[in-house]
């Protein structure tokens, strides 16, 4: 086995941006255990009917892969839309709607149209992590706000900060990852109300939330809102890569600044209009993985875990003397959870009732 | 029909980044015309083996969408590494490989990783448009230089003005684009060994080409070539997105700090593997577009019109008093080729014999 071409030349030796130095990239460890309820994942497989859509749409679309793309992904965006308009009675239609490849694509281009250096973005942290990363490679200045020890938001506070620091662009996560809170609209409303810039509100896991998606803002405050989406998580496409938003058409206009030219594949789009087709029957694990979060949650409560309530796919739960070692301690008996980095504390995403069980039972033995 | 949510908002009520003000999307026009030679696609469609391929490995992936995909792409790159060592003699591996969703994205990263706000990259142009405005997007400087009126890149005083501006990257295109030249090995050896920074070489018409590829150089210039590639074009890819460079192992690392996690899809992974199974299908038409571009080249010049010398699968042709009512000309002929800007000329993706005929056919009226 010799070694690859240019094994001799070390990271040190690239002429690497000065703030990358030292970094180490993002992401959860991709391990190979029976339980994987690390990266808030819909449990549920794709019904064989999508399977079947998705492969037959493969199919179409393979014939024609010698050529660009739809650049500007007309029909998908068009059924994201009627899905967004069905699924909140707001009529959301395609020139409100863009898509990428998953929701971190759609943050960096928002970072680049209304941030950049020079500017700032405000989070509420602990928040997505990526929102800071996406920043960073951005170079847009990142103003770090703490949330309350308890992890969810003062509202009033929050929006004292807003004002005091006027930020470019503000994000907020609701229901929040990793610590699982929703914000109730009328705070939200306040919010977005004294924001000067950009408000993103990254809504990843809306499906998920009994409180009212803040698309019914929208028309309100179309100067500034953005409302981000995925289809990773209710939609069980994680895979398939599928991130988008809804926001004013001018906003819409303006990514198409920085978007790079022919950024969704021809696969991604087909893919995805089949899995909006069979959206009903996919969505339909939305209740049940609802219903095992409140199973999960009364659970770890009983067992003396303190649990953060969650309007999401997972749960946030402590304390741990040491989180790292009981990280350790699941994954031993054979349970992928996350480590998110939160003192005393762990993420577990809500997998099938089965899953679940294996992760109570490890739980009950980590706890004694 | 009322109007989509938030219409009352302008593009100029938007806090967009100064810089992007006034500025429009990139994109050659998306028309419906029966002859379509104006991006430079294999105009070949996938053979009918790669197609089933392509649908049997989407069926297979699509029962596991519910699940993030692979991050670091590692079959797929293994097997981008084996068409690159088999098809130069350079015995590149996974670790030298990086795969993204067009080699626009690769560019992207490349920039954010090695420029951004107060560093430079330089290219001579005309070359491809998207080399600065990546680096606008990135926030590089671009460092625009010229090439010779005949497009031709005089090496010598390349050089020069490399050593004098000391640019953090470099981009050559090799065969360029929109022009067509290629640059003998030889040559590209002495603009590598005097850049200071990184280099990137944009081979992405690579295979149209009877000059060596630069993967050559990489042992020796491990410390800062880079190599860019696509499938878009040789592979007939072009609609399923996947571009790759090679490189030292630690750039390939450096590449993780900027990346989007997961930004190649389980089927654009899948997919890329089952046009890589049948590459030596596909890559048969090179030779067909080659033979084709001799004749285009050939009856072009026959009908008097200057062209430029093309080692890619399209030609730079003119002079035109006037090219873009020339383009319209074509398009009125049902021909859509492509007004890249260069005054007095217009550039022509080599087709199927039946395209160029008709092309020629309406350069032959157009002539007059």
């Amino acid at each position: 086995m010799t070694s690859p071409i240019g094994a001799r030349v070390q990271l040190a030796d690239l002429p690497l941006r000065e703030d990358l130095r030292g970094r180490t990239p993002y992401g959860a460890p991709q391990l190979d255990v029976p339980i994987r309820l690390n990266t808030n994942e819909n449990p549920y497989p794709p019904p064989p009917e999508l399977v079947a859509d998705v492969a037959a749409a493969a199919a179409e679309v393979a014939a024609t892969l010698h050529r660009y793309p739809d650049r500007d992904a007309i029909a998908l965006r068009t059924e994201l839309a009627a899905y967004l308009a069905s699924s909140t009675g707001v009529p959301v239609t395609v020139a409100n709607v863009w898509a990428a490849n998953g929701s971190n694509e759609i943050l960096q281009q928002l970072l680049q149209a209304f941030g950049g250096p020079g500017r700032s973005a405000l989070g509420f942290e602990p928040s997505y992590s990526m929102h800071p990363i996406i920043a960073a490679g951005t170079r847009t200045d990142w103003v770090p706000t703490p949330r309350r020890p308890d992890f969810s938001l003062d509202t009033g506070e929050a929006a004292r900060i807003i004002v005091e620091k006027a930020p470019d662009l503000v994000f907020i996560t609701s229901p929040n990852n990793p610590t699982g809170q929703a914000i109730p609209l009328d705070q939200l409303r306040e919010l977005i109300a004294v924001t000067p810039g950009v408000v993103v509100i990254d809504e990843a896991y809306a499906e998920f939330n009994e409180h009212a998606s803040t698309l019914g803002l929208l028309e309100e405050f179309a100067e500034k809102l953005v409302v981000t989406r995925t289809m990773s998580k209710a939609f069980a496409f994680a895979g398939g890569r599928l991130g988008y938003l809804a926001a004013a058409p001018a906003l819409v206009d303006a990514l198409q600044l920085v978007r790079l030219p022919y950024h969704l594949s021809a696969l991604t789009q087909a893919a995805a209009l089949a899995a909006l087709r069979h959206g009903k029957q996919t969505l339909e694990s939305v209740a049940k993985l609802v219903a095992e979060r409140h199973r999960v949650v009364d659970s770890l409560a009983g067992m003396g875990f303190q649990v953060v309530p969650s309007d999401a796919n997972f749960v946030l739960f402590g304390r741990f003397d040491d989180a790292k070692a009981a990280w350790q301690s699941y994954l031993d008996r054979g349970v992928l959870i996350r480590d998110v980095g939160i003192a005393n504390h762990l993420r577990v995403s809500i997998g099938t009732p089965d899953e679940n069980d294996a992760f109570l039972a490890a739980s009950k033995e980590i706890t004694r």
